[in-house]
């Protein structure tokens, strides 16, 4: 049997070579229909979404426990593990295969199965145990510590030591398509005697990547680089939205609160890390060199292009702020979950980790409007005059992610988000 | 029919005096027993615990949903909200008087639902949605700022402004009795070149007390003091776990991480709020008035001693290290929700608030080691002439907590962890 990632499988389901989701995709999501069937779990494919609880229905799936499928979250599927995920996704891809008859020629399963993508509604893939937010792109953690320390200390002194992280907010975790709400908080601008509160003024966002943990590990326990990685179900793209003001004012000692808290959206699918296993490549060289338990024996990182485009106001169509690449990343995501479980910290099916904002080395490569604008001080010009230098009611940022084959593309869809008023 | 916090009340089970749980407290939590049913809901009552699934299966407690005290957590009938919370409060308090002959003659029910509470396991009685864990003693943080800052530069400029919090990890928070593993991290002593990876030296407590939310609250919603303190299910003790030195080096600029991941410890019962109404007391005067959305309309703090004891290695007896009052926090936890919320995050039934290290105005009334040894420069004396600057392994720390009423106490009962090795 050929293997899922094989590029020159193809689907008996028509997929556009500019689709994010052909045969060596299959990323997992959950949806619902307007059949008033409960939210279930399904797979995308072209423009289609595979029902995997009717598909399991009709024990066309094997998987040790039932009704995984029919849950309004991954976590129960993901919690099989590892092994069960390969001969899931290896079989999903020999049924949807245009040489594999048992899907293709059996029209009432097909029917059944196959949901126009037009058609549904995709929910929140995971029940978000815990989200942790890191801080791991070097050129994004340089510009803000050149914008608000000068460039001779950019770099905190423990930086290239350790993915610096802190635990999010997981009960504002949110599906592409959500409405944000501006926040309000304690603003104190420079020129101000005393705190106000008010509608956040510098509202942001941040291009990040998220990591799904789909295997728990015990309290009191390290991980090695190769348990680490076995424990990562997949990723999506996320966009931690950001008070500016808010964050500015609240963060010391403690670190960012409610900057972050309000909302943080993240893309209906997730795309598999074996999915994602062709693109891997190596990441920035690491000077010095990470201590021990941080080292890693192969490369962790992804080619995977991302872009950002922004729907000001009154334009039709939303215009690039944003181009840049997830191989940048200084510190990988393994990385991540190993410093993350160093101290004996236990993780759970769910959680979420944020790489961080992800910016290049380029200037269009920034991905956030903090760096866009630099802090303000330089308005992003868009189409039609309209210029920005951080977000406004009515609004619309829209992330995307892929990583290029020979021919086809492994992609994430889009996370979009819109600010509504603060009220 | 009298209120269940009258001081009058006399349970048919006879309670010490000094005991923790008379009929004016009636503390909920989890527990199990050897009869190989799973962990399910009760209420300390003296020496006893009232089995409160075997008295809903024999219909003495109305709650609208079934099942509630058979599941292994609080969080399903906190779900249900606070007319219940009441309503079942005062049945239960009815089912113990002394002077109410349901329960009292009846011998068989008696055998059924009241377990020596010697016979049981007390399991973490909440599922914890998320952890948040603020840091609003003013005592508290001025010793630190001293410490770290100098007395000039004490209070961060925010502080007297907002309860200043940090999300924490809640897949570690663990019930009282669990072993805490020393963690390991990175630690950069300011004498040593680069960070090494190893046990952490400056291993210490933190004394807290824990509110357990009970209600949930939607994204982009404010809350009112009102709707605020109605969401507060109850109170634990809690044990905030630090590691200084892990602390120190990772938490610029996003705050602390892995030196608090690792453990967080909480009593096994749950106070509710009611029954904690009678010690409501006003807290320190607030200077400069809070903004508005922070403002008080009534005492919220409350009158209730905590001590703080250290069984250190080769003594037997725990010696007291701290006494002091959750009456001196500078802000309230319902200050503290109301900020947590203020930026429209939403909040979970299972949430759990830490207050911060909770310190007097005393020498004698300081949260944790790191304010009793002064940064490790003054170690506390323990009787047999052991010293402690921080905690070494085999020490077992105890926190207890009451609130004096004539003739009575409601009490927590204790929060203990004792420290194993790094290995």
């Amino acid at each position: 049997m050929p293997h899922p990632n094989d590029p020159k499988l193809k689907s008996f389901i028509p997929v556009d070579p500019a689709s994010d989701f052909p045969i060596q995709n299959l990323p997992y999501g959950v949806f619902s229909t307007r059949d008033g069937l409960a939210p279930r779990v399904g797979v995308a494919i072209g423009d289609y979404v595979l029902d995997l609880w009717q598909l399991a229905q009709d024990c066309r799936i094997d998987v040790v426990e039932q009704g995984v499928f029919a849950a309004p979250s991954l976590n129960a599927f993901m919690a099989l593990g590892p092994t069960v995920w390969t001969r899931t996704r290896a079989r999903i891809s020999e049924l949807l295969r245009h040489d594999h008859p048992e899907l293709r020629d059996n029209e009432t399963l097909r029917k059944r199965t196959l949901v126009p993508m037009a058609d549904v509604a995709l929910h929140l893939p995971i029940a978000v145990s815990g989200y942790t937010d890191f801080y791991s792109s070097k050129e994004h953690a340089t510009n803000v510590g050149v914008m608000f320390r000068g460039k001779d200390n950019a770099l905190q002194p423990n930086w290239l030591h350790m993915p610096i992280g802190y635990n999010g907010r997981a009960s504002t975790v949110v599906v592409s398509g959500t409405k944000v709400r501006r926040p309000r908080g304690q603003l104190k601008p420079p020129t101000a005697e005393v705190p106000s509160f008010g509608p956040c003024k510098r509202l942001d966002f941040e291009l990040e990547m998220g990591v799904v943990i789909g295997q728990a590990s015990a309290i009191g326990e390290m991980l090695t680089e190769k348990q680490a990685e076995e424990m990562i179900f997949g990723f999506v793209i996320l966009n931690d939205w950001s008070a500016r003001d808010i964050q500015q004012w609240e963060y010391v000692p403690l670190g960012p609160f409610q900057a972050k808290a309000f909302a943080t959206s993240i893309s209906p699918w997730i795309v598999t890390r074996e999915a994602l296993e062709p693109f891997r490549v190596q990441g920035p060289a690491q000077e010095p060199q990470p201590l021990e338990y941080l080292r890693q024996t192969r490369p962790n990182n992804y080619d995977m292009q991302l872009d950002v485009a922004l729907r000001a106001g009154v334009m039709n169509e939303a215009a690039n702020i944003c181009r840049t690449n997830f191989k940048y990343m200084y510190w990988s995501s393994v990385q991540q979950l190993v410093h993350h479980a160093s101290s004996g910290c236990a993780m759970n099916v769910g959680d979420l980790l944020g790489s961080g904002t992800i910016s290049g080395p380029e200037e269009d490569q920034r991905g956030s409007l903090l760096e866009i604008s630099w802090n303000g001080t330089e308005p992003v010009e868009l189409p039609g005059g309209v210029k920005r230098t951080f977000l406004e009611d009515g609004d619309s940022l829209v992330m995307r992610g892929w990583c290029q084959g020979d021919g086809y593309r492994v992609g994430f869809g889009e996370v979009e988000g819109t600010i509504t008023p603060a009220g």
